[in-house]
């Protein structure tokens, strides 16, 4: 039954997909008895854990249960005490641990504590299934920077466009229809210049009833961004415009009246460790690529992508100056292209839809 | 049961594949009192009819009974006299086609020809099927030109090699098989004299035990081909190397010398319709485009490939400068691209492979 | 997003399935600006409903939200206010209510109320899945009667044993353990006599970890129940012995002495309406009926079963005299037959399970 | 290759199911350097065997050739000389056969005769396949009994009725055209005299098209069948009526008159296998019965059924006395019973096909 229970905590934990930012979704069940007697996730960074929702829901009935969590219960002190101490004082005597924390220097202390207190405590049920769903997160949290989602979308051969660069729908309305599902995935939505300079796109997740939008992150070396753009002026969600230094002080203060927030970096914006290393400072966790193909490129240059969203029309259009889906210099050896794996493949409409994750 | 025995007799045509050249499969059966009395297959040009062979298996026992051709019956007089004169004489009662003849000067012509003199025919069974079989047959027929079948390998993102160059194997050992199969389907395989310098292949359908392997051609401007290169070596099959006018003499004459048959093509080899004008006069029905990319650019952007086969690899490689699967100026309009019909998708290891033909 | 969000809400109410008897499964989320900011589902009877634990969770984040039920909010006073009540004075805007209450009497009640309080109410949202999900509880609230779902097991050819008697495991270890899932999904397993006789099952539901053990019903025409039999001895679950009037006193005695409830039904326990309406009284929502074939051919012809599970073994087994699944006189038009409609089809090792439910 | 070559002769042998009867299908390819220079299937008893049609199309090429023969060539000197020796004479180089001759006394014969004239033979080419397709007649030549194929169409629980009586159309349009299609697979039809007399069946394939309909087979102790019944009436195939002995004479006469051939079985038509020893004398190698239960028990409980068609409609029917699929004592172990294979499963419409081997 340990499988079941830990099944309904994976579930509740994957309802808050896209509003737990910058925190890892989690949820919780305390089973007492045979019975689910209190349920709960993580609702909003700054708010009550998964498990204290589910011990309060409990109640009085928390003595000798067991709790199932996704993720490790937490051992540090804040606001509130740490969630394995609340489990301890609730009486709790077994405790499900699906995953545990990412970050190596907190990872097992709050299952020390637990057993310390002379809980029995499981690990591991239901692991690798949690470990997928906080993906994103464990990366940020290993690494500091975002986990980079990159999303193209061509012809069979990889081109976005013929030679005489008509580009309209290469892909079809299914597809881009999933393509907003998955913008809501992330915290952040990067393009660089060219891509406003050229659509003025508002990158927003088109879905309204979800006050969740993606903060939304443009790549403009030399501060061209017009005021007046399109994602300036919705107020959707914040605007990061990230340049190289000096920034021109004049144009700067310019845009951020419009609202935007300019952010230097230090090496340049061709730099993409040092912007990952910048957006992971302002707390974006999770960042979907969406081009142009140059800036692309660069992230594939450098080895920064995590995951790959391919969407691919049943056609060909050749040309070998029609844009392709990445610039820049590409990998550089196929024994690190063959170790891609493929994660799904699903089909929207007349396209095929690849899934791929880099390999390590 | 007429589709009953239709099929029967499109699964004798279908077990002719590759040897019929330049004829199109066909398969025969006559049924008599719900029975098969005679079964038969066009097996090779110059040889008999599937009609002769059906009616012969039949022997006294064609009177009143029913044929089931997947092509309509000839009627021109040759050596011997045409199968709808040799259908009537046998005293069948009873004619179904599925095909017609694709050529529009004789199509009809050997139904009319039964029809008075009283036979029962009907047309259009399994239509469709048969003319899907003899698809390559038809288009060389109405157009004159080889059916052309174009060969691709890449990534996911279109790429053949890495920036550096780094190549081989992208697609797996299962699809690199199924491309022996594919070759076997076809009269002649084309490929650029840039292939043959770098690569020098010998183009064969590597299945050793079947004698029949297509004709070698090469499109090579200036004659670069070397004497010693192995598919004139090998004698497997004939080489054609098609050059532009004028052609250098004494290098016609060495590698004439060393099996080749060198043709020129007046307007230049880079003039797809004019290559394949000269390779329907020597009656190669269908066409195996292999590459490399400069070749299968210009088939592309002169829109005469009829069939794209393209095996793709569950990897991205990227590099604006690494070589894509058609070079030249590709596609002009989405439009076009969009005419594509996918005919089927097939999964060979880790790669798939697509099948589509050019829309119209 | 009222999908999605429902979707979860149903979610919630699905991990509860077992432990609510006799209320329904009922879960609820509330949505304020996109967020989910509370989650709940009704755990036991006697305790909070799914929309207290909903608003509890959400705190003061209530105001302007939406709330999303599975089932319409009760309007009654209790022991606590009624939902409905809560939900206003919560300050909620909006409710997505997915199956209206199956009890005529107050059916849009909770909704009217609401909706008289200015509230926006819509209804129907995923309301098929809400209805099955609860099928087993409208049943009961429509009827006054248990939901039964018959099981049987046996041969191609419908035998549940050889004319010479061998039967055990027709059907094979998977299947077994699927009919121990199933058992667990109903508030009351019942037998015959004759099963107990022969057999002396426990009838638990084998899962050890789960406190909810289904009620054991008997159907005892004479109280032949031996007072040792063991699922009077184990304890496990309440044992209802079901018999005809006038019942032995003294036999009544003892049996009650042993833990059992001896419950005479005036009719006789041959007439099945009357005893589902004694186990409607004591509160079974659902009953499992598992046999002998007496008591299931009984169910059959008084058409009182609502689904069955048929598990199919790939064999036959012939002989007029062998035992078939249903004695009695079974089924009377094959019209009726006909009505069934098959709503799954599994396979559990070498044997087929086939789920129908029966006309109306 | 040779897979390939011997799945063209297995398509030859195939097309040709239900008019080789007795004698098996039986196909035939003749292969030179890559190229299908013959093709020939045996296509009527009495009649060229398949590698003679086969050998006939090669002509002139068979010099060095391969020969494909679904069946071991024959060796034994009839009318015409044996295949294994026309082999030899026709300059065959190589042999490759599919399956050996089933018949003990001959297995090997042909082969070893052409072994030792110097070709090359190869046995077990896909001879799975090949014993597969021929099972029938494998099993006939083995045993000197018909291949029999019990056909059942009942509800879930078994039942071809309900107790009242009620029968017709349990299955579906769809599955009873499949029993059309089934029969053709047969050379004998076999029925009780109580289906006779209750629902005078014609007993046809129904496929007006195709001449070869199967012998219709009556079991009739007392020779109650009525010599108007519409299988004497229609002619469209020969009728056995199978009694016990001693029969009446006179009532045999006016059978005999109206079209049957009335056949006493010594020791009675219940005694199965020497019903089963009759008709294999009168070399009915396959035979599909269809009914009543009465037969169909007898059938079972005789162990003599290889095969079983059961259409199974979801439903239930119920009812003790409601006629099941097979009537008598049945099998008597559920060992034996689950020694049954399960071949196939299909879907007709609402209803379910399986297809069962017996177990050895
Ligand atoms: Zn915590
Ligand atoms: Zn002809
Ligand atoms: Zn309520
Ligand atoms: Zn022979």
């Amino acid at each position: 039954m340990d499988h079941t229970w830990m099944h309904t905590a994976l579930e509740l934990a994957r309802s808050t997909e896209g509003q737990t930012y910058p925190n890892p979704m989690v949820g919780a069940v305390v089973v007492k008895e045979g019975r689910i007697v209190g349920m709960g996730a993580h609702l909003r960074s700054g708010e009550a854990h998964a498990e204290v929702h589910a011990l309060d829901m409990a109640g009085n009935k928390t003595e000798g249960a067991t709790i199932y969590v996704t993720l490790e219960p937490c051992s540090h002190y804040g606001r509130t005490p740490p969630c394995a101490k609340q489990i301890i004082e609730a009486g709790i005597a077994r405790v499900v641990v699906a995953a545990t924390d990412p970050n190596p220097l907190v990872a097992g202390n709050g299952i020390q504590m637990m057993k310390d207190a002379g809980l029995e405590v499981v690990t591991g049920v239901k692991q690798e299934e949690a470990a997928y769903l906080n993906r994103k997160f464990f990366h940020f949290i290993e690494s500091g920077r975002p986990y980079v989602t990159a999303k193209t979308a061509s012809s069979l051969d990889g081109k976005t466009a013929t030679a005489t660069g008509e580009s309209q729908w290469i892909t079809g309305e299914e597809a881009r229809e999933d393509v907003h599902k998955e913008r809501r995935r992330c915290d952040g939505i990067l393009v660089g210049i060219g891509t406003v300079l050229s659509d003025d796109p508002s990158l927003t997740a088109r879905v309204p009833e979800t006050g969740v939008t993606p903060t939304r992150v443009v790549l403009d070396s030399t501060l061209r961004m017009p005021e007046n753009s399109r994602m300036l002026k919705d107020g959707a969600a914040p605007v990061y415009i990230l340049t190289n230094e000096p920034a021109d002080t004049e144009k700067t203060r310019r845009l951020e009246e419009a609202g935007a927030e300019v952010i230097p970096v230090a090496s340049g914006v061709k730099n993409i460790s040092a912007v990952l290393d910048v957006l992971g400072e302002t707390k974006i966790v999770s960042l979907f690529v969406e081009g142009g193909a140059g800036v692309l490129g660069s992230f594939l240059e450098a080895e920064m992508i995590q995951e790959y969203l391919m969407y691919v029309a049943p056609m060909v259009i050749g040309g070998e100056n029609a844009p392709g889906v990445y610039q820049g210099s590409g990998i550089s050896t196929l024994q690190e292209a063959r170790a891609f794996s493929l994660i799904k493949e699903e089909t929207f409409g007349q396209d095929r839809k690849y899934t791929l994750q880099a390999g390590e």
